[in-house]
């Protein structure tokens, strides 16, 4: 069937919509593929919705091609199951909560490995059931403290989630390997340019998880790569070498030193080496204490964490919660330095943390024989060459200082250069955290029962359309892939001579019975609108019939690359067919 | 690619699970199409899923075909739209309400008539924009009372739902019918049984709203059918024929009487007769006032309502409750008649009624001049020859009596009979409420503005699947059309032989190869076990590989008549692929 511009439900817009904030949003905006509903909650429009399906039909096929087993979850779901693993309280405020008729909680799910878990234990209970691997393409909840960039992060939003069962590591690392390489194919098959980055701590196991980065300017995941090496991590996932420790013996005593006027590591180096001190100090030299507080979901109170760094670096927020996950972390506020007035803004040191019994982490460069430029717990006062493992003993090491392009990789291949990205997937060795919280056991072959392992693996599909809209457009419109696009071939008839109206009508009606999908600009409008609305909507190939029918030739135009070429009108549709075919 | 029962994510269930209340869902949790989670919400396993999507596709095919354009909406809905029309306020309790991390009010859609509205209005300004239709499959969300019968009536569900936008009620009119003619050419390719009934009495206009409801003993909606006119209505929506008005000059004065222990119609009935007063008398000589209270949505208090009709009708709550919406009814609780002491349980008449402000609507047959026995407003007394017309003046009438296999069709050609349906379809002539609540107007060609007429038509998409399951199952199992069915041929390799192994394997790969959809039971389950559950599952046609092999012949059985033909295994798969054609 033919869509025809005269009729489609499309409206382009000329001027950037005021609410978008990043390119793809505005030209899905602008080329009138999704419209806003409310914060983080968008409609479709047909085009939209028809690239959207296709999003989805390539993902579903290469679930399929690897045994996965399409189911249809509820988005309304019982508190029960997610009160059984604590889920209920954990997501915190980014759950929607609901309540029924009868005053029972319900909440929408943003993400279903309690259901699926309670389904397979449901229908298996032997051995021979399984592995088993299921998934859905569902709408999903959040409740986004900061829903922005339109359906780049939504509060509703599709997500392709599967979920593998296994009956031990070996079955749960060859699902994984499974889904691994149907998501390159997916991305790959999607166009998406990505990167495959550990999301957890090599200390945790390495490739127990790892995220599909799509590269963007707009992205919210920081991640580093070692070029030389192919090391490749999430911020939150970056270990810090630490350097040997260093033997105490010989280390100069710590000296308390009156630093007025110090607040600042800055001030503090400065002051440092205009006292004649014998040495050069820089703010790798100094030990900044920060304090904030944290709360596990289930606490009532807050409680202080001390996170010391060297001063050259600041606190990540985002690896420091990732390091405390799932407990909350806040910054302190005027109350908390009230209720503690033996914290010295600008002078806090380990001393009288660990005297008031807050715990002190550290970060892991921070060893046993290196020594410090700290506070000494009294305004203008700072202690130098306070050692650690002799003059303070931490309680341990956190990841929470920024990463730097140019740090060493933590897998000792080079340096670490840095990127922006969208997460477009993420796969997950689960393991039996949810089997154990529903008993999800399978009778072995000597009758006794075996826990079963997980994996967990989605991939963001609205998410992945605007990624790709983000990483493929140019200034003049959105370039779709044509595994996806709303069309094959975009006919614009340029002009309003019956002759060339005609043309472009036989022509399209040839192609659509030769199974190419066609765009059809059928409308009154001028040849110039007709092209920019082309441009825009961005179907990957442009057919423009126009004064040059006259002459028996027609123009063919590539979108992505802007490259033209004039065809013969006899030889244009099997042209077309065939570049729609390779 | 065929499915492989050994590997399939499917247990079938040999008995009826203890809450499944209707034939259709006791099937579909046996068979392992559904599962529930909640009261009203289930989840899809795979062939259940895949059931739907063919349903889905069927209805999708048949909306393009009439131009019709997919769009997708949110569920989740920010209150505002809803507001404007009064629907938040109107739903009441069967609304899902919910507040986000803003306390900023949601809700999850019930229906998307404002949606639709509004993203018209913001896209199209010209008439020449007009007509459109646009349409959308997607989740539904309503909090029933009594969610039952699984999927016939969850909270929630897959609708589809398309609003036509015309400029004229002639646009709108086309709109309609071109709705009902694709809907009846939906209900055919699924296979089902259904009538078009109207929805609204014919005073309203008749043709405006109309229900496709399935004939089917567990239906919720009762509706009366003239088999000689081809009259046909919801019983919410029949007009009962009122008799001419008949003179009163010369009708006997209304006399009260003294009729102890009366307090029933039938008491009532049997002192009349042997009171001696002369004549006989019926339950229909009576006139029986039931007092209810209404309240209007936004209202805070509830009103009294008389509702007087014949003494050998019932109050049909269903038509009362439809007569009278969007108020809600309830029945008088012991609290009311205290509040009110002059409504004499059992003898309530018109006077204290009208003396009391209490509004007082009467069935169509109570017109003026005819006769009655009623209350007398005190205990064990009634009045004889109260005329309607002379003693007593109604409000208004009301349709609230019970309608009666037998009572005359009110196109007057002839007599009704019952019957119990399942709504599975309605379209609905809107108007212009959705359009005068956001003021979507077109600029006509002279310039002025043209208000928008709606039309808005409804298809219940998993209802439908349990629609087809709940007509065409039998005691064996569920028997699907093929235009939807799970899988084309569902082949039993049925037994333990190599060569029935390999010959099974054989035919389905050649099925596969030539396009059939496949379902082969390869398990190493008994003949028995395998034949009952493709009997339960209910692909339209089972092929049974088995101990004719070896003389060269296979069984082909049709699941819905039973018939079986012995084929030779060099034919079958001619015959089969050429089955599934036609």
């Amino acid at each position: 069937m033919i869509t025809r511009m005269s009729s489609l439900f499309l409206r382009t817009l000329r001027e950037d919509p005021a609410d978008a904030e990043v390119p793809s949003h505005k030209l899905l905006v602008r080329a009138g593929y999704v419209r806003r509903v409310a914060p983080g909650v968008y409609s479709w429009l047909p085009l939209g919705w028809r690239v959207l399906r296709n999003v989805e039909r390539v993902i579903r096929e290469e679930m399929d091609a690897i045994g996965a087993q399409e189911v249809h979850f509820p988005a309304l779901l019982p508190r029960e199951a997610y009160e059984s693993t604590g889920r209920w309280t954990e997501y915190g405020s980014t759950l929607f909560r609901l309540k029924d008729r009868k005053n029972a909680d319900y909440l929408l799910g943003p993400t279903h490995e309690e259901l699926f878990t309670l389904m397979v234990k449901g229908e298996f209970s032997s051995y021979k059931d399984y592995p088993v691997v299921l998934y859905q393409i569902q709408n999903k909840y959040r409740d986004e403290e900061r829903p922005r960039a339109g359906i780049l992060r939504g509060r509703e939003f599709v997500m392709k989630d599967s979920y593998s069962f296994d009956l031990d590591d070996d079955g749960l690392s060859a699902s994984y390997q499974a889904h691994r390489d149907a998501y390159i194919r997916i991305f790959e098959r999607l166009g998406i340019e990505y990167h495959i980055v550990s999301a957890v701590s090599g200390a945790m196991g390495g490739s127990a998880s790892e995220e599909f980065l799509a590269p963007a300017e707009v992205g919210e995941d920081t991640y580093v790569r070692c070029l030389e090496s192919g090391y490749a991590a999430n911020v939150e996932a970056v270990t810090t070498p630490a350097p040997p420790a260093r033997p105490i013996e010989g280390l100069p005593a710590a000296q308390v030193h009156h630093t007025p006027d110090t607040p600042t590591i800055e001030t503090l180096v400065t002051f440092l080496n205009g006292a004649g001190l014998g040495r050069e100090f820089t703010a790798a030299d100094t030990l900044k204490n920060v304090i904030v507080k944290t709360k596990l979901p289930a606490a009532k109170e807050w409680t202080l964490l001390a996170v010391g760094l060297p001063g050259d670096r600041e606190v990540d927020l985002k690896r420091l919660e990732a390091a405390v996950a799932p407990a909350e972390v806040a910054l302190l506020e005027e109350a908390d330095f009230k209720a503690n007035p033996w914290l010295v803004k600008g002078y806090i040191g380990p001393k009288a943390l660990q005297d008031n019994g807050v715990r002190y982490l550290v970060d892991p460069r921070v060893v046993t024989g290196t020594a410090w430029v700290t506070g000494a717990d009294k305004p203008d006062h700072h202690v130098v060459d306070l050692v650690a493992g002799r003059d303070f003993t931490p309680d341990g090491t956190i990841e929470a200082a920024e990463v730097r392009e140019g740090d060493e990789s933590p897998d000792g291949g080079g340096k670490l250069v840095m990127a922006r990205g969208i997460e477009i997937g993420h796969i997950f060795q689960l393991g039996r955290k949810y089997a154990d919280a529903f008993g999800l056991d399978a009778l072995g072959p000597d009758s006794k029962p075996v826990r079963i392992t997980m994996g967990s693996y989605g991939i963001g599909v609205s998410r992945a359309l605007a990624v790709i809209a983000e990483q493929r457009a140019d200034d003049k419109g959105l370039v779709w892939p044509r595994e996806i696009a709303p069309a094959d071939v975009h006919v614009v008839v340029a002009g309003k001579d019956e002759a060339v109206r005609e043309g472009g009508e036989r022509i399209a009606a040839e192609l659509d019975a030769a199974g190419v999908r066609v765009l059809l600009d059928d409308r009154k409008a001028s040849p110039g609108v007709k092209f920019a609305d082309a441009e825009l909507v961005g179907v990957p190939t442009i057919l423009v019939v126009g004064r040059g029918l006259a002459n028996g030739v027609v123009e063919v135009k590539d979108r992505a690359t802007g490259e033209r070429v004039e065809i013969g009108v006899d030889k244009v549709v099997d042209h077309l067919v065939e570049l729609c075919r390779s």
